[in-house]
């Protein structure tokens, strides 16, 4: 279990509040044991840290109260969503409130005609495309997990689509924020494009509740495209595939997802989804666009990927069949899991220049093999992102050592290599002592805009920009 | 003549800075009155407010050591790429230093790989883009003026092609930024993504200078397409012009370009650059894709043009063709200053969400006839930008007032219909009178930003967030 940070507690303000929570929400207020670490729990390593009451809010109104009492006390507030991140991001380390946002979940309007919708921050990702489809609109951004609009916005998410459709720094137009003081404001309006000033919208997304509480957020939403098509390509070595990766985006291959799974995830994912893939370095791939364009798009890609010795590319001819590939992609950090039956698995990511993408897969593979760690690979290769998934036995102190200490080589490997220490997970407690050697004299601009927003460190404290 | 904020001047700094400077920099400092007015004009309306003294930076190190010196005697530090902004944003209302970072402009790193680069602030966006041809890559971004990249990084520029592209916003990756103390820091990698921390880079793009002076600049390069296909499209109304935008968005093509000139811009621009175009509204597009994927957008947008009795489209055969009709849409603004010999025009900028552009349009429209102005109106309409071009006599004081009070109304008008006071102008010193209507609470968030970046308001002070 990794260490975290310990911050001091303000008792005599987090009694105050929590007798004030209780009289307030009645039932809709915990400080159940079980509530309580639930809420400090997160799909990760770190050691559990639970805040010392739960708030179930279900307005933005409701959400600046809570704000205002915790910052008259001095007592932390921690958002939280679906508690599926991974580094930490819910954890209380000194205590304090948890603004559990999932029950504010409406759909509050959707604008066919502009593309975008807006929604209160527990909305699901499924739940709200499940609500889309009737109107030929889609949102793209796409975890592994079935998170809240809310928490994937605050940890700048993204996923398989984000090279055709972008993060959620992209997807999010304006954001409805409860400041640390407790006021309510929004970050932008619904226009495509802005000059108008700061852009407070692309300050908050990322920002993993350190500078205050998203609970609403306006979307772009992008059409469903007419046509699909999806499928999986295998190569001779990550090498090959990541050249055949570099060389269709250099072609102008508007890709929606491609996905490399190194020869160990596929040997997961064949086992854990029933697939029959080749165990071999492989591609999943889709694309976008009109009937024609999709064609021409994949005929494009095999010739590429023929050139670097690739293929035969398989392509799924019905959509049930893509949906499994695309479940079964999804479902990698689980099938990961299951190759090892009672060992735990700790996900990490970082993110190099595509250049520097096979260079960075390769001497990780070296590194892990070297360890003698089992760690399957996945990765967002359009991104130049890639996810490591390190198995260890809980009971084994040696082996977790050495896995913390290959987590660490692998940050620094990507730092060096101009990339960075996440892509897509989020700093949270986990990834903030990568961030002096990343970031240099910049992080000292984060810190003093943490001071300037939140004078009294009440939001989310020990995170991001708290070493 | 717009008035301007007005500052108290440190004269007892600024002397003291100017003598260091002249010993400094020798023939790189100037004094002279032509050189100062030149660099506090600007393609507006606002009257000149020239800095004391201007410094040919040649290097980041330069641009830190003058901008220590100004914090040193609390004087103000201007950033100057090529002065073709539009809201008064070079004028010097406290006097200062500009510094010019026109002589800084080497392409540092073309990484074709990567589809990135990396140049100094004042390399031009054509420059940049000749530089590039042979290597089968382009940067999309293009306001209507030969801009530097640091320039257009400082104003959140964007053009015709951000419908496909997005606004620098999207295209930095990565900037290194003097800080107002003078330190030099990078604000992000060269990965495609990353959540790691606060994203500084999209805090500084579009703040203008004032809070810090971008020197070089990373971005995203984008290959050129295969198949480019363009040509105009008359419509007979705004409403239908605009229907067809939504619904060829809507339908999921690509589209690189589409922009709308009404049919007094039409008109202009048969003038000015020898067309013969139907005066009646008209859309300028442009698809990028495959030699196929083009053929079939166009068959696509011209389907959904006759649906809202639009065409026929008239399609460019030949690059050249192409190239004249994108030089006559990118003349615009000379065009119709053409209409009215030795009038002055004042381009302005809103942008409202697209289901809203039609009912903005042609309200401003009527605005223009009631008010008895002559104001041609042009737009990137994929994203709801629109420009209009105020033509005044500069002699008759009833008529510039008479556009004044237009252009206010129109700021408010695109604000009440979800959108913002500027889609890619900038804020300068022109629409700070439109953030708090635009911004509310928000607004304070953006000042305590600068106060805590810039705690002596030596960072371009005047513009954005001094109201």
């Amino acid at each position: 279990m990794a260490p975290v940070l310990r911050l001091a507690r303000n008792e005599t303000g987090i009694e105050a509040v929590l007798s004030r929570l209780a009289g307030q929400f009645g039932d809709r207020f915990s400080r159940a044991a079980a509530v309580r670490e639930q809420h400090g729990h997160t799909t990760t390593r770190i050691e559990n840290q639970p805040p010392d009451g739960v708030v179930f809010a279900t307005s933005t109104e409701e959400v600046a109260a809570v704000v205002r009492l915790c910052a008259e006390h001095g007592v932390p507030v921690i958002p939280f969503g679906t508690g599926t991140s991974l580094e930490g991001h819910v954890n209380a380390p000194a205590g304090g409130i948890s603004i559990d946002l999932s029950r504010m979940d409406r759909i509050l309007a959707v604008r066919p005609e502009d593309l975008d919708c807006t929604v209160e921050a527990g909305v699901t990702r499924k739940r709200l495309n499940e609500t889309l489809r009737d109107t030929g609109l889609f949102f793209p951004i796409d975890p592994g997990a079935d998170a809240s609009i809310g928490g994937m916005a605050a940890t700048r998410a993204s996923g398989t689509n984000a090279v055709r459709y972008g993060t959620m720094k992209d997807a999010v137009l304006s954001l409805t924020v409860v400041t640390p003081s407790g006021d309510i404001v929004r970050t932008g309006s619904r226009a495509r494009k802005s000059s108008a000033g700061y852009d407070l919208t692309r300050l908050m997304v990322g920002s993993e509740g350190t500078l205050g509480v998203i609970t609403e957020i306006t979307l772009r939403l992008h059409g469903i495209p007419e046509g699909i098509a999806g499928g999986v390509c295998p190569f001779p070595s990550i090498e090959a595939a990541c050249e055949t990766v570099i060389a269709t985006i250099q072609a102008g291959i508007p890709v929606a997802r491609i996905e490399l799974l190194d020869a160990l995830q596929v040997k997961a994912v064949n086992a854990y989804s029933k697939l029959d893939l080749a165990e071999t370095p492989t591609l999943f791939i889709e694309f976008h666009g009109t009937k024609a364009g999709v064609a021409e798009q994949a005929e494009i890609f095999e010739a590429i990927a023929a050139d670097f010795g690739g293929g035969p590319a398989v392509f799924a001819t019905k959509a049930e069949e893509r949906t499994r590939l695309w479940q079964a992609r999804h479902d990698a950090y689980w099938a990961s899991v299951a190759l090892m039956p009672g060992w735990k698995g700790t996900s990490t990511d970082v993110c190099v220049p595509i250049s520097q993408l096979a260079a960075c897969v390769t001497a990780t593979q070296d590194d892990i093999a070297e360890t003698g760690l089992i760690a399957p690979i996945v990765g967002h290769v359009g991104d130049g992102n890639f996810h490591v998934l390190v198995l260890a036995d809980p009971a084994d102190d040696i082996m977790n050592a050495k896995a913390d200490a290959f987590i660490g080589r692998l940050n620094e490997r990507a730092i060096a290599m101009g990339g960075t220490c996440t892509g897509e997970h989020g700093v949270g407690q986990g990834k903030m002592a990568y961030l002096p050697g990343e970031h240099g004299g910049a992080l000292d601009l984060m810190r003093a805009i943490k001071r300037a927003l939140d004078p009294g460190n009440i939001m989310n404290p020990g995170k991001i920009v708290a070493l």
